[in-house]
């Protein structure tokens, strides 16, 4: 090796040893006669100190180094006087007997600096050096970190993992493939998988029992979300299980997680009937680190000539707690933040509960103290509270308030990135209707299976049918979604059929699944957690590209390789494909 | 769960106990009154018993039973009359209460058997029964165990995994990319890589030091040989080291997994110089489980008037041990074997060491006793050998040679498949001459970097410059093969130019990575086994396709699900790109 050490490793006991070190200048400071140099690498910082006064080629040789040259030195442990506690390797020093330049270095673009000074862009047109700051390169470890107990969780357990092709077929449903043409085959395309879902299921089919796999997935979506059109699933599949055998398994992989990388331990996680969380949380994916669930108005407010209430499908509202003192002005620009497009409410009504015990509503024209007085007593309201309410179509109204409910959650100071609340929501529905296509869509995908007991709706209400479907959610995040699977053709067949495919479609896209379902299919289930998201939870960061090495920007680039790009006319012809634009 | 034991752990303990098995029915046997079924799962095979005479019910269904039906059984733990050593649960046998049949099946195309009937294209059409069959399943729980033993290793080293991008950007070196359109950026593509090459050198100028990735690549080329265009890599990459450290530590994991995965020790692998493997063995790739090494016969068989030798530029031989007793018809076997246009020899000289002491060639016209004992000692023959040799083009010659050696060591049956013996070949040449494009290229790729005492023959004598660069063999296949790269960017500009890239060219499409160089780029260096391939060697396979759960076919398509397929003029719309048939 070049070094004898790293940069992170060296303290006290190591004393009057003699070492080798190779990393980058961090910082350089010349006090006249002696200079002390920062040397960083993965692992850590150490100082070095030159004693330039007596020594005129290490002078020389100090004054050329700037910041990010790659240096190989030598030199012996020696105690610092001005001991830094705050780095494992802040008690000692080295003191350099020679320095050898491995790489000269320009002067990076920003600060290779935990807080940097560059911007998003700058920063990832210069990804390799973003990469050098801590919080980025922690970001990357912890992932591998969360990659390898997963790998050893599953292991233990006697999952497989095994490895399923990139190169698939193009299927109509979801759309949004990326594909592939194939020279040996002109005019046909390979699609890139959006998950490796029906090749799991085969592999149930063969015989493999427990199957896992941490896989790259692709979707051609716009990237409006932070979405990349590459990311990671852990995709994991079951036979002979039960939907509980599936809820615990992977709890149990989540625990492990948690306890392995974070130290965190849980109780058993809770569990919410998908309905429940639309009703209360007016989400799929309730944040649960803090209460204020939604109550539902219509029985104590309509009937008192308030139009906006009387005429709604729904009246349903939260308590912000404490908040009794916002300001009309507060109020208002809350109001302005509903309008928004993104959310777009019409309006809010509220109702303070001021400390000296009034109630007063902005629709007190309608509704007296003792309405309000019900109103309270329904939000379990106290005194300081400030009750919102919202109005209109259910679904709508139930939307605007989840934004409204996580926004107030997020202003109180209720949603801690160091807190985690992970929950089960369960029985989602399996069809959703499409205002587009004016037809229903697999809510999960078409190999979910309904409820037995629901079967029956299909042909009369199939909106009502519910699917063996769960989802795990952490503080309002879906973090990983699966179902129990159609295992058997005829009923695989009638799903295809109530998503409106022909008979042909469905077998000449999904034919090799069905056909596999009449060679001995075993019940199986199974789940997909997206690791991007995982990994940013567990980092706690918002947005999953900084636990991405090299991510693409919202419009699919990749700005540092510059990528995509246009290719030769030649490969083009080879290719047998012209772009028309 | 369904099932309370699998098929694979019932054993003489387990007496009395009442069980669960879910699984397939491998077969059945009526014997009257009492029916004997074999329920399989991934585990292994369970014997159950039926009494059909006095049970009403097991009759009727037992009669319903096909193989490969799902079938769920309740029963007791009994102990065999008639037990079958030759599996674990060979001494007992479930008296069974009530079976449920989970799902029927169609009878299979193919036996689901160790030795099946079923040709290799009805395999790969119903690849998921394939699956179902032991030697295929237990490949790809080897290639599991292997893959997390790599992980465990490299980890312990501490090195991280780091996932580089799937979309890349296409580069004119090496040409075959797989290209996808983008949506988002009509008229510009993404590729797929060849290999994660850039991006982990990237990764090195970030300061990640100890890099890993097992990961799909791709590559469109004809799939003759046993390729697939996907395929799986163990990419590793190092910084601050020499290739003497990348050599051990590599060595290391292919040490630890043969000892984890095959319980086989080994001594230090030997190495040898390129230069040395391609004289001694004609190729690149020696399989040294066995001698045989070539004798090179020029200085002791020219000038004796036999014109295909005086006009060679090399004569070089192989002795064949023990072979002096073939026959003429073998002899002439052997030589329209090597006539064959795979290999193109114009013919073959022989010398046969007789049992009797004395010496007898093809070529006695020219030679006398005296030379062919000259011949004998050369070789270090003895009475019983036989020597073969070959004349002509020294390049030709040696991989004619290198063929029939191959060949030889086959019929002679020193190339056991549980034998194993790696082998380092260091100091490959840095350029090759390719006579298609009449210039030199990259003979790894164009980031190797040269030796720096040949540096100075670049601009006189290219072909004759090394590189650092080394692969590791096992009987005679190359598993491995990295190198120590460039990070300097003058360097790297110059390579460039070699390679016949005008400046610009290179700045387009590598720009980033010089650019990187200058911004403190460590001296760093690599490897990459193919992943694939140590798994067939280590499942003693000659083809890599059943170590792939999901392998294409020599056509590159997936005959299981149809793959590649055409896709709808819409999809090509929206991607602004046309078929040109």
């Amino acid at each position: 090796m070049l070094r004898t050490h790293t940069c992170g490793e060296l303290n006290i006991n190591n004393l009057g040893q003699t070492v080798t070190l190779c990393g980058w200048v961090q910082k350089s400071r010349d006090l006249g006669g002696t200079t002390f140099i920062d040397v960083r690498d993965r692992y850590g910082l150490t100082q070095l100190v030159l004693n330039t006064e007596s020594d005129a080629t290490l002078r020389e040789l100090s004054r050329t180094l700037g910041r990010e040259f790659v240096i190989k030195v030598n030199g012996k442990v020696i105690e610092r006087t001005n001991k830094n506690a705050k780095i494992p390797t802040g008690e000692i020093e080295i003191a350099v007997s020679d320095i050898e330049i491995l790489n000269a270095a320009k002067i990076p673009p920003f600060l290779i600096e935990d807080e940097t000074d560059g911007g998003e862009e700058l920063r990832a047109k210069y990804r390799y050096l973003d990469l050098r700051r801590n919080p980025i390169r922690n970001n990357l470890v912890l992932r591998h970190k969360m990659a390898q107990e997963i790998r050893k969780y599953l292991d233990m357990l006697n999952f497989i993992e095994v490895e399923t092709p990139v190169l698939i077929k193009s299927t109509p449903e979801g759309a949004r493939d990326f594909v592939v043409p194939s020279r040996m085959n002109p005019g046909e395309f390979y699609a890139l998988p959006q998950s490796p879902q029906t090749f799991k299921q085969l592999l149930m089919v063969s015989g493999f029992d427990r199957y896992f796999q941490i896989v790259k997935c692709f979707r051609d979506e716009d990237l409006r979300a932070d979405r990349q059109p590459e990311f990671t699933q852990i995709d994991c599949e079951m036979a002979f299980i039960t939907q509980e055998d599936i809820l615990n398994i992977f709890e149990g992989l989540t625990r492990h997680l948690f306890k392995a990388v974070k130290g965190i331990e849980f109780n058993d996680f809770p569990r919410m009937q998908y309905a429940d969380a639309m009703r209360l949380y007016g989400s799929d994916k309730p944040d649960i680190r803090f209460g204020m669930q939604f109550v539902e108005l219509n029985d104590i407010v309509k009937g008192k000539g308030l139009g906006i209430f009387d005429n709604a499908e729904l009246v349903v509202g939260i308590n912000a707690k404490g908040c009794a003192d916002y300001t009309r002005k507060q109020i208002d620009e809350l109001t302005e933040w509903l309008k928004r497009p993104q959310i777009g409410a019409t309006g809010m009504i509220y109702c303070r509960y001021n400390t000296d015990g009034t109630l007063k509503s902005s629709v007190d024209k309608f509704y007296s103290e003792d309405d309000l007085t019900n109103w309270a007593a329904a939000f379990e309201a106290e005194p300081g509270d400030l009750i919102l309410v919202l109005a209109g179509n259910a679904d709508k109204a139930r939307k605007q308030l989840n934004e409204l409910r996580l926004e107030m959650g997020s202003r109180l100071g209720l949603r801690d990135k160091n807190t985690y609340a992970p929950l089960w929501v369960l029985d989602f529905p399996l069809l959703e209707w499409d205002e587009d296509t004016e037809r229903y869509h697999a809510m999960h995908h078409p190999f979910t299976s309904p409820k037995p007991e629901d079967i029956e709706l299909l042909d009369t209400n199939p909106g009502d049918v519910r699917a063996n479907a769960y989802d795990l959610v952490i503080n309002g995040t879906e973090i990983g979604g699966g179902s129990i699977r159609i295992h058997d053709r005829a009923l695989q067949a009638l799903m295809f059929k109530h998503l409106g495919f022909s008979t042909e479609e469905a077998q000449k896209q999904f034919g090799f699944l069905m056909d596999a379902f009449e060679y001995g299919a075993p019940p199986h289930g199974g789940i997909a957690f997206g690791f991007d998201r995982l990994c940013s939870i567990f980092a706690g960061l918002d947005s999953i590209r900084d636990v991405i090495a090299f991510p693409k920007n919202n419009s699919g680039r990749d700005v540092m390789i510059d990528s995509p790009s246009t290719i030769a006319d030649a490969q083009l012809n080879e290719l047998k494909i012209k772009t028309a634009l």
